[in-house]
């Protein structure tokens, strides 16, 4: 069955920062979305300008994993999308968060915590080493040991996030830090996945190891869920027999 | 250094409930204080109708480790308390959290889940009997394999909350279900410990072995963190050398 | 691709026990594969008794996911059998474990714990209930909210092993005692899904959730490895580039 | 209580190694234990050639915590003490594995695996940076946000372990590497503290960071276990009453 996906674009640092509007002149959620050409999911590319700040009900309800990138505006998305969202994935929907979006209202609140993080932004960047450290995850396939991102932010430990449930990538920078740039979390019936490289000044998201993998956790996060348990309060008033 | 413990009590169903009352006279903190009379704790008992619902910050900032017991006000604790509660945890304090506070506001929102479960109520409860799966815990110090509680409140599986660090305890209920009962949780610099029995109607916090988890989870709770990197977003323009 | 799958069968307990012959008159394995007709997969059964202990290289080499069901003679599986299995293991090789197969060499091995547990084998055995505690799980998929198995083999806690990387099922017994029942592990490349129910003596492996279980548990511990590291030492003589 | 610590050296480095002799003219453990004087430690210090490799019955069963130094005689350490220690280990005793004890028989024994890595060793080390990722445990107590290891062997992902039970320590290498450096893992009864800094060729065991981290993981390695249930087979013939 088709993957529908919908990719969420904040879509307001491509308008500030002419160099972000240079290096991704169809919006960072066009380069993502090219990147995803081929792989045969239903696309769907919305931001916060778009009416009911892109997630109408009837097109949140249509998407099987969403894709969130978010970086100067995260106050803005309206904590009403927020609850629905929130729910939404605890009933079973993918979210792929990309780099900044660890600081999003949505992240945070399924995180339980701050997801605070040390951080550096130079001109020219840090070149960020990717090291897969779970080779066999399905989120891993076809990438070799490890891949490069010449120009990076620097986003590096302590990153506060709850104990991820698997561990992908770790991240080496040339400045000398470390991070955790590749996690997953399962929450109510729904799969998270945090993927760290990606910025708006660099163009990261032409780089065809960072394309492989956000395919790849875009069908790792989308899962059937035909049937079992909904994790609603489940008043039982007889006992069972024995 | 002795710890400082804060009983934090709803206090509403011991004046709603004539059972309750009958079951416990000084209030469900009171019996709970009483098991931990001679641990060594600094005790103090607030509650929702004090002032501040009483956890001004002087107060709150005073806590090493926050126990929790509320059952049917949990919306009309403050959101303002719940921002000051999360932040405290997550910079360390400790948190045990009892029954039926799987529903409170902080522990939701530390969860990031709905932390919903099954449940059953009878008028003479349901025989929990609580095994030890890692009997090497500190929490499990000085518990046999397995404790009887002969009255209590079914709360069963599929519990919603997050994989949890640690599983300490299993329960299983006479009328069928069986629930994650004893669960540790690190947030931030915090550590969570959730405890399932405990009920209002049914003596339970005069239970010795209930008693002594909760003695021994407030000891775990309670962590020196005298040094090392507060989880703040942290600048660092520099790169470090090589 | 079609999963090429191995069942091996100790393949002793139905020629000592006229009652495990009556009710697996063509072996375990043989109801096994039954319960498998219709999934698609590769089929092969083997066992203790055949040449090389039914593993030979290139049955071993051939086998995408290893079923592994043993009783009563753990101690003539041999060591060297056990060294090939483990590396193909930790090579990527998926390997499901029925019920006493907690002690096969070869599982205790992959824990590294001595995988001891608590047992009851009664005459007409003890109901098990079995809930699904993460009904978002592949494993889970297809299956109700909780499913029964009128006559098992009681397998209680403690169990020694490590921490599961996921908790599936939680066993309920009617003679008191709780079971993690369904647990996944990975270790190096390789999947490892543990599965409680089953017994030689009871007519298990014809109930049709059981069946469902071992299907989907084929179906997860298959993976595909096409690229990525190989967890081999890797001697990098050179520094790189920065 | 007195903890009562074993320092298990090799002790075949020094003698095979100018350089290590010159660096460590008391031994690795001689260094290890002058950074453990003042710490309130019982001390014993034996190794692979003394009479039963240094850990017959009366001194293994008098050994709290074990700290294991080997690097070139891995094979030599009889699997009947291995045996032993690993049944102390799942008991209960406490295990500190330090740098290339990471293919030791003992460790690669209690995690199920090849333990294998990715290993770099020059003439003058790659410059280490052990960044502390989870900054409230006890380990990582008095610890700065990250401490330095002028000279080290590299030792870099993908590190062929199970998950860790918590991941503690990250390591950054000039040459463009990261790994896991310190990981805990319970297994039985037991505690186990993986670390990976140190080396018999540069003077780390001098480190006042490196002893901090030893010191601390003893203290966590060691715990009481006065009561609950043994993790033996427990037959349970008769069912409990409900």
């Amino acid at each position: 069955m088709t993957i529908r996906v919908t990719i969420w674009n904040e879509g307001r640092i491509e308008k500030l920062q002419p160099k972000a509007t240079a290096i991704y002149p169809g919006g960072i959620d066009g380069a993502v979305a090219e990147g995803l050409e081929g792989e045969g999911f239903e696309l769907r590319r919305v931001g916060l300008d778009d009416a009911d700040q892109g997630l109408p009900a009837e097109v949140l309800d249509a998407t099987d994993v969403l894709l969130w990138w978010g970086h100067v505006a995260h106050d803005e998305v309206g904590d009403g999308l927020v609850d629905r969202m929130h729910q939404r994935v605890l009933a079973g929907m993918g979210l792929v968060v990309l780099h900044s979006g660890h600081h999003s209202k949505l992240f945070k609140r399924l995180m339980g915590t701050n997801c605070n993080l040390s951080w550096r932004e130079r001109p020219d960047g840090d070149l960020e080493r990717v090291w897969v450290v779970t080779p066999s995850h399905p989120i891993a396939e076809g990438l070799p040991p490890y891949f490069e991102v010449p120009q990076s932010e620097m986003y590096g430990e302590p990153f506060d996030i709850p104990e991820p449930d698997e561990l992908l990538f770790l991240s080496w920078f040339s400045g000398g830090e470390v991070f955790r740039s590749g996690c997953t979390f399962r929450r109510g019936r729904g799969r998270i996945f945090y993927f760290g490289p990606g910025h708006e000044t660099f163009p990261i998201y032409y780089n065809e190891h960072v394309r492989r993998v956000i395919a790849n956790g875009i069908r790792w996060a989308r899962q059937r869920h035909s049937g079992g348990r909904i994790l609603e309060n489940w008043h039982r008033p007889e006992p069972l027999g024995t």
